[in-house]
């Protein structure tokens, strides 16, 4: 699968005093392309937390390249690949028009609901499997 | 009892673009002044949660008399009356020094573990009658 | 002109400990709903801010009739209408699907670039009298 | 200088349905955590923006070792260090009593009132060098 892409706008509470979108909030943003990704593969991660599983993050990291302002309509690209047996890796870039203003990645590990450390089940290993991005 | 007091200051994450404080963050520092009330009572909604009970919000309101701005130190003043036998109702007020910028109030109903309307239970009842503004 | 109309989608972000959407984010989701009220016009309110124009809330009111979830995808009805010469009103109603999660309204004032108080400029009287809902 | 410490508690509206608190208010909480570094400095982020300087994040990383619940009372510690003549770096980590929660470092160059990059003026630079945590 090639990478995911949504759509979001800047509203006023995302910026700042200094007139730029809120370094904060991109993990926000990460988390709808995240969202928009699952959704792509035919099931969302809704739909994983009713049957159990939680994909809670262990990493995250953002580079701001360019800042993004008010009212700006944004696209989140975002790409899956595992980081491991039991690791999941996506990767984000947020751009205005063409211009690349972010890139960063997050690392999820998966939890039962227990909140206990789990191999994603057979199910979704290969629906993710099958969505990577090579 | 009188209005319990506590004090917090405005990050660049919660201002906006105009270079005020964004309107929607007064109700979470509403919630910040409402869990120090409880705190003052010798209780915590938290310990009220793993009691199977839950206060959420059915109203709220809020007047913007004059600007925050980053970094101000606030105090938040919250004063506690029952609207109703199953409602409760917290009025607040932020200062900056003595300056008074903000009013507001929240409306709760209270429910159970299954997330049911219900009446406050006696003791709920009877620690929210005897911390009450009159 | 009739109300309008913008969607959006609750991310976990958004949520709270209770698994409902935290009651300040609404206000949030106004700033949508009026947001894309204003590019409904013809104008938008960056273009607003743009010729020295600032907006500010004085006043929000939310009434919460029954909880928003995760991922669940609502819809924000906004109209418009003047509280006054120099005071402006915007009443949202929040959906998902039929049902009528929220309604609240906002009331705000007219600042120049210097931040003082005005009465809204003739070419913005026009526009906002034009779309009056009544 | 040894890191400074600063203290804060997780809100309702800092939670997510998951019952921890969110991964994007971290970064926020980072935030309290620099600006407490710049006041035990004995000038404040705020006064150094009045001098028309700004120093907006251009990486952030955040490693979320274990998960904050609503109520915790939770402690950051923030030390600085240069990572090159213009680029300054944050290293953060949040503990709930001894026990480390999260840690994650920002990256910040200098920008002067047009947002232009530029060195640390020298009074900065001496200011921050006086500071560094080696």
């Amino acid at each position: 699968m090639t990478a995911a892409r949504a759509q979001f706008r800047v509203i006023y509470g995302d910026t700042d005093a200094m007139g730029f979108a809120y370094y904060g909030n991109y993990l926000k943003w990460f988390e709808i392309g995240r969202s928009e990704w699952f959704r792509n593969t035919g099931t969302t991660y809704r739909d994983l937390e009713k049957n159990g599983l939680f994909l809670p993050v262990v990493e995250a990291h953002c580079s701001y390249l360019k800042p993004a302002f008010y009212d700006d309509l944004l696209t989140i690209e975002t790409a899956f690949k595992f980081a491991g047996p039991a690791r999941l890796r996506f990767d984000y870039v947020i751009f205005r028009n063409d211009e690349i203003l972010t890139k960063g990645y997050t690392l999820h590990v998966c939890l039962n609901s227990e909140r206990k450390l789990q191999r994603p089940p057979a199910f979704l290993r290969e629906l993710l499997e099958s969505c990577e991005t090579r």
